[in-house]
C-alpha cells in the first residue's frame, strides 16, 4: 500500500497530525458538549502520549518528554468526572442486584425516611444496630451517591479550572504547532518499514511479557477466592495484588495506539479488543471496591449501612476475580506465541 | 453371588440389623468418647431411616413410619453440635483468609485490646465508625465465636437432655428390637433381584429428576453472581434459592444408603461421592451465610464489625455459588442419560 515509499518519521508526523486535529475538534467543541468534547480530548491527549512513548527514537526529546507529561496531567484531570460517574452507575446498579431490588431508583428510593437531598441518612438510623438489614443496602446506596456525587462535582471543578489555566493554554499552543510541525530526529528519515513495525512489536512484546507474568493459572481457576483475599486487609494488598493487572491494562492501550500509526504492522491479536474491555472492568470493579472501603470509614454511620457496604465490597473485589477469570481464558486459550513472526501483511490501516 | 437365593426381606433385614448393630455400639461407646459415638448413633439412625423410606413397600408402615420418625428426631438431635462446631471453624477460616491474616488465633487474637473471654468487643468500638476496617475482621470472629460457641453449648445439653429421654429410651428399645425382629410385609419373600433394584433405582431416579431440574446451565457459568443476588435481600430469597439445592442432597443422601443393601444392584454412577461433597459443602456455605446475617443483626455491634460481617456474609454466598458451579460441571460434563438401562453386574458389597 506505498508504505515503502514513506519515511518512518512521516508516517509519525501524519499520526500525530491526525490526533492533534481531533485535539483542536475538541477544544472548538466544549462550547457544545462538554462531556463529548472532553471525551475527544482526552482520547488525543492519550494517542500523543502513547505514541510519543512508543516511537520515542523519532521525535526529540526535548519536546517529546514535557509535552507527554503535560498530556498525562491533562487525560488524568479529564478522565476523573466520568470515572466518578461510572463508579456511582456500577455501585448502585451492584446493590439493585445485590438486594434483588427492581430498579436503581427502587434503591435510592427505599432509603426512607429520609429525601435524597437531607441530612445523612444514617443518622435516623445512628444506635439501630437491630434495624433490618435490607435498608442498610438503600443507606449505602444513598451514602455513595452523596460521596460520589460530591467528588464528581469537585472533579467537574478542577476540570474547569484546569481549562483556564495558563498551564493548559500552553499544552494546546504545543498541540496547535505539533499540527503543523513535528520535532523529528534524524533516525525519522529510515523508511517507515524499516522502524516502525520494530517499535509497535517492542509495544506488543512488553505487554505480552507483563501479560505472561500475572498468575494466570491462578486466575483461570474459577472461584480462586484470589481477589477477596484482601477485603478485609490493609489496603496495601489489594493495590500490590491489583498493580500488575492495570499496568497490563495501560501496556495494552500503548500497543493498541502503537498499532494504529500508519506503517506499524501490527500483530493479528484478535485478544487485544476483549482484553482491554475486560482489564478495563477490572480497573472499575477494583476501584469502585476501594471507593466502598472508603464510605465504610465515614464516621457514625449505621451497622446495616456498614454490613451493606462489605457486601458491596466483596463483590466488587469478587467482580475483580472474574475479570481476572475471563482475561486470563481469553489469554490463555486464544494464546499465541509471543515470539512467533509477525503475522504477515496485517494493516490496520 | 448367590443374590438369587436370597429374599426381599432377608436382604434388607441384613442390612437393618448391621445397621442396628452399629447403633446398639454407639450407645455402648458414649461412655468413652462422645463425638465418636454420637457420629456412629447418627450415621446408622439416618442409614435406617433412609432405607426404611426407600424400601418402605417391605416393610410394615404402623412399624416403620413413627419409627422413621423417631430416628430423624435423634439424627437432627445429634447433628446440632458438630455442625455448630464446623461452622464457626469455617467462618474463623474464611476471616483469617478474607483479612490475609496467618493463622485462625491471629485473627481471633487480634481482637485487641479485649481478652477474648471479657465484656463483647464491640462494647469498646461503639460510636467508632473511624475505627480501621481491619480491627473488624477480629471483633467479627470474637463475635462468630461467642455465639456459635454459646450455640453448641446448649446443643450439647440439648443431646444430653435428649440422650435421658425416655423418647430416647423408646428409640433405642425399637432399635433393639430391629436387631433381632424386622416386621416384613408380604412382598418382602419375593427374591431379592426382583424388588431390590427396582426401589433403589427409584430412589436413584428421583436423586436424577431433582438435579437436572436445578438451574444447572447457569450455575456451570463462573462468576454469574446468582447465588450472591440475595445477599442484601430478604432472607426468605436466599431460603428458596437454596431449597432445591439441599433437597437434592438429601435425595442423594438417600440414593447412597439405598445402594448399600445386598443386592441392590446400584447404578455405577462416579458422580454420587464427590457431588455429595458439593452438596455438603453447599450446605454449609449456605447456613454459614445464614449464621452471619444473624450475627449482624446483634444490636450495638460497631460499623467496622458490621462491615467484616458484610464481606463474609458475601464471601460465603459465593462459596455457595463456588459450590453450585462445581456440582454442576460435574453433574452435566459427567452426566449419564438418566433413562438409560442399569449399568450391568454393578455391586457394592
Amino acid at each position: 500500500m506505498g508504505t515503502v515509499a514513506i519515511s518512518a518519521g512521516g508516517a509519525f508526523t501524519a499520526y500525530l497530525q491526525q490526533q492533534a486535529t481531533a485535539f483542536l475538534r475538541g477544544l472548538s467543541l466544549r462550547g457544545e458538549s462538554e462531556t463529548e468534547a472532553d471525551a475527544l480530548l482526552r482520547g488525543s491527549a492519550r494517542r500523543i502520549a502513547g505514541v510519543l512513548h512508543t516511537y520515542a527514537p523519532l521525535a526529540d526529546p526535548g519536546w517529546a518528554e514535557p509535552l507527554r507529561a503535560e498530556l498525562a496531567w491533562l487525560s488524568a484531570t479529564l478522565g476523573r468526572e466520568p470515572q466518578y460517574a461510572t463508579r456511582l452507575a456500577r455501585l448502585v446498579d451492584a446493590l439493585r442486584r445485590l438486594s434483588a431490588a427492581g430498579t436503581p431508583e427502587a434503591v435510592l428510593s427505599a432509603a426512607l425516611p429520609l429525601p435524597s437531598d437531607g441530612p445523612p441518612a444514617e443518622v435516623a438510623a445512628a444506635g439501630g444496630g437491630a434495624a433490618p438489614l435490607a435498608l442498610g443496602a438503600a443507606r449505602a446506596a444513598a451514602l455513595l451517591e452523596r460521596q460520589l456525587t460530591l467528588a464528581r462535582t469537585r472533579a467537574h471543578s478542577a476540570t474547569l479550572q484546569a481549562m483556564g489555566s495558563s498551564r493548559f493554554h500552553g499544552l494546546a499552543d504545543s498541540i496547535a504547532v505539533l499540527a503543523s510541525e513535528v520535532p523529528l530526529t534524524p533516525g525519522a528519515a529510515q523508511p517507515a518499514h524499516e522502524v516502525l513495525p520494530a517499535l509497535a512489536g517492542q509495544a506488543y512484546q512488553r505487554l505480552c511479557d507483563a501479560a505472561d507474568a500475572l498468575p494466570l493459572h491462578r486466575a483461570a481457576l474459577p472461584y480462586n477466592a484470589e481477589a477477596v483475599q484482601a477485603a478485609l486487609g490493609a489496603e496495601l494488598t489489594a493495590d500490590l495484588q491489583d498493580a500488575p493487572w492495570h499496568q497490563v491494562r495501560i501496556l495494552l492501550r500503548l500497543a493498541r495506539y502503537a498499532a494504529e500509526v500508519p506503517g506499524a504492522e501490527p500483530r493479528a491479536d484478535e485478544r487485544l479488543g476483549d482484553a482491554a474491555t475486560l482489564l478495563q472492568r477490572h480497573r472499575e470493579a477494583s476501584e469502585s471496591a476501594a471507593a466502598v472501603a472508603s464510605a465504610a470509614r465515614t464516621p457514625r454511620i449505621a451497622p446495616a449501612t456498614a454490613y451493606a457496604l462489605g457486601v458491596l465490597h466483596a463483590d466488587q473485589r469478587h467482580e475483580v476475580e472474574a475479570a481476572r477469570f475471563a482475561f486470563s481464558r481469553l489469554w490463555q486459550t486464544q494464546g499465541q506465541d509471543a515470539n512467533a513472526a509477525p503475522a504477515p501483511g496485517v494493516r490496520t490501516e
